[in-house]
């Protein structure tokens, strides 16, 4: 587990700058100080995340005769996450500090031992003001300073009090402080406050729906899907019924989904609003553990196709006592992220789980007829669940390359190279022409972007030095700069070069000439 | 206006019964009875969607210079809503049916007048429940019984009670009647209850963020966005300085909103999350009402390229006093649905409107600057803002067609079959093996399914007579059925026809046989 500590923020931090000042990835609601826990994709980010979504469902919907497509709704009827679990369990245990009101992960806090002081509001009951709780500050260690946490509660007592707007004159504190012996107790490590006991708070985003004047009507309440896969679950039996798949088969869907995190954190990683790339495969019970198995190497297979080498993977076979407790098993695909190893995609084996749960609890038969065997049953599941933000996090993070190519005794010549896969890169190649104030290389460049543009994504730009727009283009990861130059034009090299352009490879930065005639075919395979 | 009531009920039911039995739309969360105004997309409709929004993306953003695309977050700060307006004002006047809680439109039930008789609860003061209002029923027009009426409120105030759960030995109504005349008064015209007086309801879906354990902590408060549209504006100067565009130049975005519709109708048309295609063209303030013009010239293009024809169009050019009061200019274009012309898309010249008013709140400023002017101003702008379902939904009405195909003296034969764009068509083209256990067949078959399944969607059947596989390919609206034959083969029609497969046009059911070495180069021209 040693090497889960290999972190890197100083590359974490560069990489989140490139996000900005390239418009890959934006705060959300920044203008406004920002929404925590939320992101926008800028241009380029728009164009790499529709690449990864396009290339997952065509590997995993269009190339494949037994898996479906899906795109349900985010709005979520309470009933479906009743019958999941989620509305009663899908929750952290919480605690909230007395004095900010700042709610903590009570699993996340190391228990303490050591004396409180506590400051119960007598005096103030008298201003009409009652405190329902004593305000207590923690003292732990041998070197605790008594005198120093006494004084520490007053102050934050104090500020709870003007907090409350209680005037000032009402502020002389006379209420009377016990230093007691505690076992163990929960403190706020960043204040020192006592905090309330854990309580379990859900991590759904719940709005209410409808027209109802009552505001604590139960009916109105829906929420905001956790993940995608309660979707797919509660449409299967719609899905079987008009198609003629047999078992064993999937439904695939990409769809946002949402979490209320307390803590949203690492960029992108951890964030309350997010995209997953879910399959539900359904099989024969006795097939389960076998097509986890399978689905486990596809995935992998998957990763190193879109540029995260299957080296920086870890796979993690879930021990006993952590996986749900319906699952046989499960395997957590995790990436080497510079803060650390974390998980792309669960690979878990679902068993009969929910839909017997979807069965239970609608009244509606979610069973399979096997027209072979005359069985009936409810279909086992396999779900490959993958992060969509976090797999464009991990392609940006491997992509990332700072690259000296500075030669001996020269000037220092560093480049920041994005190494995408042609299949995600967002721009797929660079149309410059050499000089912006020629017109016979402009219009001939305009030519050639009208040849490519129907077919894929390219950028003109006639702006700044060759060099420096290669480089440009380096930075956002574009495989290929094709420039149009006076050998284009025939004015230079001969006739052998009319019509031919120059493609500058990002990696190798090697050139070649290619005939405009041929572009296209030479491009096209070289982006699937 | 006359046309407008030129609906066809029957053809719409179809159309809902087809687009479920074929897996186009299904009702979310129909397994739980459903929820209202919430639709999940099958695995058709999921490919026709993205058809449709990749078609428009390429388009708006991959062939055009001018245009960037971005991807925001659904969840919303607030204070972006409430610079936008939307806060204070996206609310439509309400009222509370007093017996079923029920909530209705104030500015669409007509006022009426009449007596009215009023029970008040005096006899259920004692039994410890007091009824705040009195309870109502309206008797209007010439022939109102006022008998029948007197009975009608004292049942609805019987079932009143009862939902409380007063005890039915209490239930003996001693409430006074009165009898008494009023003038103009709301009543529901479902039961005949009084209406509370009109109050605004806003449309927005409010969820609550964070981790504050401060219920009413109004920092904790966010929306899910009511439209994408300001989610581009508040990241146009994130956009602008990461870029070198010019004005003009658009930001695109396709992405869910949503707006709690208090009455959800007409299938997927007014639903109450939708996704929205938007462009932000942001121009010098002299060029607004011309670049109006030009885009919605352009729009009406797109449509007819998708398969809705500029005749079923209707552009309205929305009148002084019924425009948003900040804009000069919109277009309306409405299409002709089987339930009424309805909007697909508004084309809105906002001015500087919301940048002014995110300015205005924000205190950053984002103005333009123009180098060759030196001016500094703030954009105005152009909004072709088009709703995704609401053109799939169009898309698939124009396409629906049932075609009588029987002979003179014949039986009976009708067809139905979609006439989707190959576009948009969620299957391009369908692999038929002529027989399914002839092992030559199903391996040539599946040959050609692997030459086309890395660039098209297809699918492949086996089952049924030939005759009846094209058929069902005709009602999803598959363009091409290609047949793998006894000649492709060589076991007939000579060497020729060796190699060569059949294939089937759906709309002419025309047929003709193309070489399998030439059959990519075929069809993805004529998907295009």
């Amino acid at each position: 587990m040693a090497e889960r500590e290999n972190t890197d923020p100083e590359k974490m931090e560069k990489i989140v700058s490139l996000c900005k000042r390239k418009g890959f990835i934006f705060q959300s609601g920044e203008l406004y100080g920002g929404l925590n826990g939320c992101w926008d994709y800028g241009p380029l980010g728009a164009e790499l995340k529709r690449n990864l979504k396009d290339y997952w469902w065509r590997k995993n919907v269009q190339e494949r005769d037994d898996i479906l497509g899906m795109d349900g709704s985010i709005l979520t009827h309470q009933a479906v996450l009743t019958a999941s679990g989620h509305v009663g369990g899908f929750s952290d245990p919480m605690c909230d500090c007395l004095l900010t009101k700042a709610r903590l992960r009570a699993d996340q806090i190391d228990p303490q031992t050591g004396t409180a002081y506590h400051y119960t509001g007598a005096s103030h009951e008298e201003s009409g003001f009652s405190v329902e709780k004593p305000y207590s500050v923690l003292v732990t260690g041998p070197n605790a300073d008594e005198n120093k946490a006494r004084k520490t509660a007053k102050q934050y007592y104090a500020q709870f009090l003007s907090d409350k707007q209680i005037a000032p004159k009402k502020l002389s504190l006379q209420g009377e402080s016990t230093s007691e012996e505690v076992d163990t107790i929960q403190y706020n490590p960043e204040n020192g406050s006592l905090l309330t006991e854990a309580r379990e708070f859900n991590l759904m985003f719940q709005t209410k729906m409808g027209a109802s004047s009552d505001d604590n009507d139960p009916n109105a309440v829906a929420y905001l899907r956790p993940e995608t896969a309660q979707t797919i679950f509660v449409q299967y039996k719609n899905v079987l019924d008009i198609s003629r798949v047999k078992l064993p088969f999937g439904i695939a869907q990409i769809g946002k989904a949402f979490r209320n995190e307390i803590n949203p954190r690492n960029f992108t990683f951890r964030s309350r609003e997010f995209e997953q790339m879910e399959i539900e495969f359904f099989c024969r019970p006795e097939d389960g553990l076998a097509l986890t198995e399978e689905w486990l190497e596809r995935r992998l297979t998957f990763y190193a196709e879109i540029g995260v080498p299957r080296e920086k993977l870890h796979v993690l076979d879930v021990p006993d006592g952590e996986r749900a407790h319906y699952s046989e098993k499960t395997y957590d695909i995790e990436y080497e992220f510079p803060f650390g190893i974390q998980e792309l995609e669960g690979v878990a084996y679902r068993g009969a789980y929910d839909l017997g749960k979807h069965q239970e609890a609608s009244g509606k038969t979610l069973e399979y007829f096997d027209e072979e065997t005359k069985e009936r049953f409810i279909p086992h599941v396999v779900e490959p669940s993958a992060g969509c933000d976090r797999t464009v996090l991990a392609v940006i993070c491997e992509a990332y390359d700072v690259e000296d190519l500075t030669k001996e005794g020269g000037k220092k010549d560093v480049r920041t190279v994005m190494r995408f896969k042609p299949c995600v890169a967002p721009i797929k190649a660079a149309i410059l022409p050499l000089l912006k104030n020629k017109p016979e290389l402009v219009a001939k460049a305009k030519e050639v972007q009208a040849l490519l543009q129907p077919h894929v994504n390219v950028a003109y730009d006639a702006t700044a030095a060759i060099g420096r727009r290669y480089r440009r283009q380096d930075e956002v990861g574009t495989p290929f700069c094709i420039t149009i130059d006076f050998e284009t034009l025939g004015e230079e090299g001969g006739e052998d070069l009319k019509d031919t352009v120059t493609i500058r490879h990002r990696d190798s930065m090697e050139q070649e000439r290619v005939k405009i005639s041929d572009l296209l075919g030479w491009l096209l395979p070289r982006l699937a």
